[in-house]
């Protein structure tokens, strides 16, 4: 993973000439005054352990090596990949790095890390991918340490007969597929965070992936859970469904590494797909596509995929640079949606023929394979775009919300009406584009892509954006996060959606599982 | 409802002397040598409440009509119906009565009884149907009032785009499907307590339904929450997914009114099934059948309806009385399965046959829609049996729990041996039938029914025998419970299936919620 950006280095790529041209006559994007602090120039603090403390972690993972203190793995675990936590890093900002990052090679391990900070009162965030956007690996405390899971990157178990997998939470997506698919399965989980984020972090995250209409999100694909405490051990999950009790699971998903470490998650799995066909659906309108889309969440039949840009989005995404001003101009070119199939041959075949007459009876018309096979070969490389975007003196960031979809068009329009108005009124006029891609009996997704110049501090710039996005969700019934969990940048709205007294009760268990608060101080739950 | 038995008076019907002669024959069951005790012998001691208290509490009402002291609606609110309950009703066994029993009528009124009880010290007994069976009535605690929600029977909203509805708690089954029914929908909620069970009670035991294969558990309908506790409100259900968070429903639902009262439930609803089709399979074991059920939960078409029979339970639900014997002694007849499709009449026919066609590849034979038409007919009746044999100096009870597949060979024998093993020594050898009635792509129930004669003491006979059903839950992988729920029956094997740590964190949030310890005492969690 680049450290100040997304991926793979080796598929990084500058903006095309044609697009940054584009950039800068419609959004006055300019190109950036500076270019991002190297690595070996960043300053950091010098670490702050004392060496008891180091001793004691090194002996919880068998040897020092386990515990790295160096500066380039320190920096290689600051923040996640917002697009604040980018500019940071790229103006050089390292002040809330950790001081040490351990790895852990088991549930014992981790037990032993959690008992060590607990005597040392060195802070823990749990670490996997590292590609939280939402501040979820900033804690609100100086000394900390990042526990690295990726050691811990097996598949535990599989059983064919209740197919059911027990996966360590250091496993990347792929990994996990690969592993699974030597042995004729797939979780079918497909964030775009796919490539890089692990098992661990879609359960404390609560993740959804982009087949989600086929295979569920995650927190539906997950059975049982092992969490590793300062107080000891839970474990949940003895049969798929049960009325002994509150769903514990549930309390453990989305909880964000603020109550525990995630050390195992049993998932169902399925037959590996036999087929994967991916098509595009044109619709008028988005109000027309969301309907669309409703009816086959609704009444079936229900597609692997389902997913529907908005008219902007879909400019974007299909025009040729030199002709979206036109186009924009014009008003537009209807909304592409995407529909894919994956399973055995003959239910693909059936499910694809009963959706297309429903698509078709709500006004959709089938444009083809071509832009269903393109989403599919370019759904993880949106945030290498991003980092062109900034290396062109961009801003581009996202964010996400759900809602009954009675609520849809209200929050639709509230969010963009928020952002567009902000940024425009601070002087970057911004491209508001917007898709649904998790549809439900009852309602959907929203999730925002925005574009603009950078602001003279970016970040400074778009926090105001950001915050007037958040009252717009919640005042227009949405919630604060459909995917991208709270963190420390949606904990103060998140505590408005829950209200003080739930988040009363969760603050209480976690004074009961880790009563010295040293675990993620201050992501999801605030610490006062 | 019958204050000492099951359901409407009107439909109770004595057993057939010839099931009086076989369970003779079979089991050695002798007529009861007492008959139960009459609602005026009963002996209830005097309500404790003070004079302040009752004028608190209907303040908080409104008027005294709503705090009833008398006999009768004291009794009526003793308990709940396991068969343990109802002998010891019928024993004349009133110790533990409520003091009074509050008609509040709106959440607002919950909330004003809460603090009246909370200013008083007096224990709270949320009171749905009254119908749990794992002894979710009946706190550790002898000063309470049941607090009877009858009066919030309302549908508060109905939302057709989302298709979602805001119901009140005290909707009873057929109450909630009549109000959905005038707008053309159905909640597809149809437990065994269907006729007088509520909706708030579905919610606070995690209730599953007959029709669960095609409409999902109880839980799994819930898009929303409120609950009053002693400490203020937790509303819950902004969308139907969110990664805000860990999922507060999920920490509500199952909760057994340990944590606060639920005062209105958001859930999902869908159109009126246009065809509803029920009929019969026959399959030559439990374990070809069970195989038969696995593969349509993992690979569809998914049933709306989906149980089997083991060979027991099928033999004393088809044969006639004078037959039983006779082929109980031969080996049985197989194993009955019970298929049925509810919604379009397209999409009914389409699952009937595409299912029809995996079930013959899997060894089943049609038997037609008698048996299936047969099951529906009589969905409900069963508890009414229990009280004939009762009358008839029988015992009969039923346990129920869930596992992974894989573990489902293993649990349906260790708790039919641990059930015959138990009464046999105690020289009662019972009738044990078992089915499954609930599946998941990965696991499934086992719900089990248990005819003996009766011991001496009948409640003292039976306790080693379920003490031993949930040992051998526990030791085989299972859940102490798929759908009854935890109360106090089943608390302390709870206690060890979720574990200490478990335990604690949710006493945390009792102790943040209703910091008195007022709500349901023992029930859920022990008091201690």
């Amino acid at each position: 993973m680049l450290w100040n950006g997304w991926g793979d280095p080796a598929k990084a790529a500058p903006l095309p000439d044609a697009v940054a041209g584009l950039l800068h006559d419609l959004l006055g994007v300019r190109p950036s005054p500076s270019t991002p602090v190297a690595l070996k120039d960043l300053e950091l603090s010098d670490p702050t352990l004392t060496p008891a403390a180091l001793k004691d972690l090194a002996d919880a993972v068998g040897t020092a090596d386990h515990v790295r203190t160096d500066a380039e793995s320190r920096v290689r675990h600051i923040r996640g990949k917002s697009t604040p936590d980018l500019l940071r890093i790229r103006a050089g900002d390292v002040t809330d790095v950790p001081q040490a990052v351990v790895l852990p090679a088991s549930h014992e391990e981790v037990l032993a890390v959690l008992r060590a900070c607990a005597a040392h009162a060195v802070a823990v965030v749990p670490f996997g991918g590292g590609t939280s956007v939402v501040g979820g690996l900033a804690p609100e405390r100086g000394e900390f340490i990042a526990l690295d899971l990726r050691r811990m990157d097996a598949l535990l178990d599989l059983d064919p007969v209740s197919r059911t997998a027990v996966l360590q939470p250091g496993l990347r997506g792929p990994q996990a597929e690969a592993l699974l698919a030597a042995q004729g399965f797939t979780l079918g989980h497909f964030p775009q965070s796919f490539e890089w984020a692990t098992v661990g972090g879609f359960a404390a995250a609560r993740s959804s992936g982009q087949a989600s209409a086929g295979y569920g999100r995650f927190d539906e694909m997950v059975l049982g859970l092992t969490l590793a405490t300062p107080e000891g051990t839970i474990e949940t999950g003895r049969a798929p469904r049960s009325a002994a009790g509150p769903d514990l699971r549930q309390l453990v998903l989305g909880s964000e590494g603020a109550f525990g470490v995630i050390t195992s998650v049993t998932v169902r799995v399925r037959p590996q797909p036999e087929q994967r066909l991916y098509e595009g659906w044109r619709f008028a309108t988005f109000a027309e596509g969301a309907a669309a889309l409703r009816r086959l969440a609704q009444d079936g039949p229900r597609p692997t995929v389902l997913r529907l840009s908005d008219e902007t989005e879909t400019l974007v995404g299909l025009a040729q640079p030199d002709a979206i001003g036109a186009a924009l101009a014009d008003g537009g070119t209807g909304c592409l949606a995407v529909t894919g199939y994956e399973g055995t041959s003959a239910d693909t075949a059936r499910r694809r023929e009963e959706a297309a007459a429903v698509l078709r009876e709500c006004g959709g018309t089938l444009v083809g394979i071509e832009p269903g096979e393109r989403w599919a070969h370019g759904r993880y490389e949106a945030p290498y775009l991003r980092d062109a975007l900034l290396d062109a003196g961009a801003f581009a960031e996202t964010l996400e919300t759900a809602a009954f979809w009675s609520r849809i068009p209200e929050l639709y329009t509230a969010v963009r009406t928020a952002l567009t108005d902000t940024l425009t009124g601070a002087g970057t006029p911004p491209l508001v584009m917007c898709h649904i891609s998790h549809v439900y009996e009852n309602g959907a997704s929203l999730y925002f892509t925005v574009v603009s110049a950078q602001g003279e501090d970016p970040v400074a710039h778009w926090t105001p954006a950001k915050h007037a996005a958040n009252e717009a969700v919640l005042a227009a019934g949405g919630t604060i996060s459909h995917h991208h969990g709270v963190g420390t940048d949606h904990r103060d709205w998140y505590v408005r959606e829950a209200g003080p007294l739930a988040v009363d009760a969760l603050r209480a268990v976690k004074a009961r599982l880790d009563p010295a608060g040293l675990l993620n101080p201050g992501v999801l739950l605030p610490t006062d």
